[in-house]
């Protein structure tokens, strides 16, 4: 198959990503800003977030390797890294490339355009005291991010100092990543109950999750034959999907193994991970083309009700109760705007997140609908957008079904 | 430790099968024909039953091996063998020692007194002429009897053409049996709805349930680690217990591995299965004076019952509507005996079942309460079944537990 998407999709001069982010900063953006998109959904996408690496989300208990597995693939240290078997990291790092060494503390990083982390200030400083960027030269760094997370601990101890919600952020990194690694001891097999509710925040990303059975060569095969089943046991129970996730058995660091008894089956293993981790790139820009789609057509739902409510506002008297009736029947007011533009019931958002969005604001101050500007985005959607997808996707090569008699 | 109770257990003269046979046939029996239990719960015991070898039933899907395990561990074809692709066994067959090779068709079997299977005939004809034994002379046949099983085959073909309910048939020998094999081929990874469904009619039996996956040496090790994880996952599912259920990885029968890779694992695997299926007398003989504890235990609230009722009898008008009303009220009346004579409520059957057996009878021809038979009831409880019991298990090893402060 011919190489479709190259492997520096994320430079600045990128085709794609510059396709991308110049239709999103003359269609897009302006029309965000206008009908107050950010202020029900997310923020403004900047240019640095078009150009971030695919990033790859390590989480586990402590002490099961993240950070051993991350010096692994980058074959060298990164700064500030620490390795140790109490609980060592105690941050999150985003591990990225960088022309040199340095370490970039969460509030500078929140602040940096050029970095594709401006949302994390909404976490506080709580959070960004315990957040820092690392930057320094190697080679996968060219084609992944590393987010290196503190190790999960169980019970009181997990809740006891940390100074901002864990599984929110979790959810976040989550939501930015293309790859999420669940990291487990083959030694001292662990799913605590605030591991398993981390993995539960996971929900809706169940297609990025892989999971490592890490110091797999630290007991005899008939142990990790029990280790691994066990894990297959309580995952199937926590995930409850028929489809199996996939799991990587190795040991994940430079050392020699202790039992090499299952050599090859690591061997093979850890070169099926790192074959997943350099095709990111290309399956992650088909990713980043589809949540844009999303994106716009969630604009488009959104401007066409933000205008259907400023339409019906009365001129004079009973403003605000006829802005409670409304908030009261938004779901009867989505469907009017389906029958009307005939645009996807998939396409609206959540009752709930519109409603929180509406409060304590005046609609008599929203926007009318811009017919050009919604004529544009339409535009966006049925031919820009098209064309980059169909650049990025490669055909479909699906046979078509035989018939069933 | 000593050896506690002898291989030969279950041989007639072996002293703690013949204690147990002759506590049941002078006390318990003569007690459960007097009071009807056989009309409500089972069938009175025979000889043959206590003299019972321990049993293994096995089940899976078609083709995965059942057969051909048999044979490996027979070390010998059996009479009647037959081993195909294609859905071979199209009966159940009691695999069992005998000192010259012969087939004994399902009608004579449930009328052997000899044999343990007088209970089948109550699956009919239908299931008779399913149901034969094939004797024969082999080492491990002195240990146990294994029960060989039809293939469970998917959809529509499992329902058309049997002529009995295939998952009562298997609720009745799995509770005559001691361990339950689930067998599976890791070629051919298949849980069809019929086999999750015949599975869960195995609840209440999850301590002797033992899965096999079979064939584990025709594939790859990578593809075994894949169907072994996917098995777990879903058994996880399908059991629904914390604990995950023992899995032996291999390949049962007597052809040389096709991939050797995995050579001392199966080897081991298989080491501890043939460990287990030798360590089932032991087991199986606590299990049993267990089970005739607990049988007792129900005969004594049963006969409580039963006399408590005729006690309650009017003695001229109106006994229809009075036995209606008792039934009616019969937890009640299991509360008022609990009271009287401190029998404990785990003791007492389910309301339903003994309802159902109290319809269409006449309550006036229920016995009277015998006390002299009621005290050698308890002297069986409290001293004879208690000695057995001392004779085979050995002195628990439990250290106290340390206070929790
Ligand atoms: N593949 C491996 N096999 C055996 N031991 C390992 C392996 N990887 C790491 N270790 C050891 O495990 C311990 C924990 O490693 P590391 O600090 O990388 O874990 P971590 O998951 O990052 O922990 P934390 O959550 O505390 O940050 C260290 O002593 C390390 O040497
Ligand atoms: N360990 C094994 N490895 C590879 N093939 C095997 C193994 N055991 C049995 N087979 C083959 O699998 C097929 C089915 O075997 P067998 O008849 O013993 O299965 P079964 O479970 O008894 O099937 P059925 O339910 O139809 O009675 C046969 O062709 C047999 O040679
Ligand atoms: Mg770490
Ligand atoms: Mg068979």
């Amino acid at each position: 198959a011919p190489e479709r998407v190259c492997m520096d999709c994320y430079s600045p001069t990128n085709s794609v990503v510059d396709a991308m982010w110049r239709i999103y900063e003359r269609k897009l953006r302006p029309m965000e800003a206008q009908y107050k998109f950010t202020d029900f959904y997310s923020p403004l996408l900047r240019k640095s977030d078009f150009e971030a690496k695919p990033q790859v989300l390590l989480l586990g208990q402590y002490s099961v390797g993240k950070t051993s597995f991350i010096k692994y693939l980058l074959e060298r240290d990164f700064p500030g890294i620490r390795i140790g078997p109490e609980p060592t990291t105690d941050r999150f790092v985003a591990i990225m490339k960088g022309n040199e060494d340095r370490v970039v503390p969460g509030n500078a990083l929140s602040v940096d355009a050029t970095k594709p982390f401006h949302g994390v200030d909404k976490f506080g400083t709580g959070f960004l005291s315990k957040f820092e960027s690392s930057e320094c030269d190697a080679p996968i760094l060219d084609n992944v991010t590393f987010i290196d997370t503190p190790g999960v601990l169980s019970g009181q101890k997990q809740r006891i100092g940390r100074s901002y919600d864990f599984t929110e952020t979790i959810g976040w990194f989550a939501d930015k990543s293309d790859l999420i690694l669940l990291l487990f001891d083959a030694h001292k097999l662990d799913i605590s109950d605030e591991f398993q509710s981390a993995i539960q925040a996971l929900k809706g990303h169940d297609d990025k999750i892989r999971v490592v059975l890490n110091k797999a060569d630290t007991i005899t095969t008939q142990q990790l034959m029990r280790v691994y089943g066990a894990l297959m046991w309580s995952l199937g129970k926590v995930f409850n999907t028929p489809e199996t996730v996939r799991v990587y058995i190795g040991s994940f660091w430079s050392q020699p193994y202790q039992n090499a008894e299952n050599e090859e089956l690591f061997a093979a293993e850890q070169a099926d991970l790192l074959r997943d981790l350099y095709e990111l790139p290309r399956n992650s820009v088909v990713r980043r083309v589809n949540d844009l789609v999303k994106r716009a057509r969630l604009l488009r739902v959104h401007t066409a009700v933000i205008s259907h409510l400023k339409k019906n506002m009365p001129s004079v008297f009973g403003k605000q109760k006829a802005q409670t009736k409304m908030i009261d029947g938004l779901a009867e007011i989505f469907l009017d705007v389906h029958r009307e533009f005939g645009y996807p019931v998939g396409d609206f958002p959540p009752v709930e997140t519109m409603q929180a969005g509406l409060l304590d604001r005046d609609f008599t101050k929203f926007p009318r609908l811009d017919e050009s500007m919604m004529k544009a985005l339409d535009t966006v959607l049925t031919t820009d957008l098209t064309q980059i997808m169909n650049k990025v996707t490669p055909p479909s090569t699906d046979t078509p079904s035989a018939p069933t008699p």
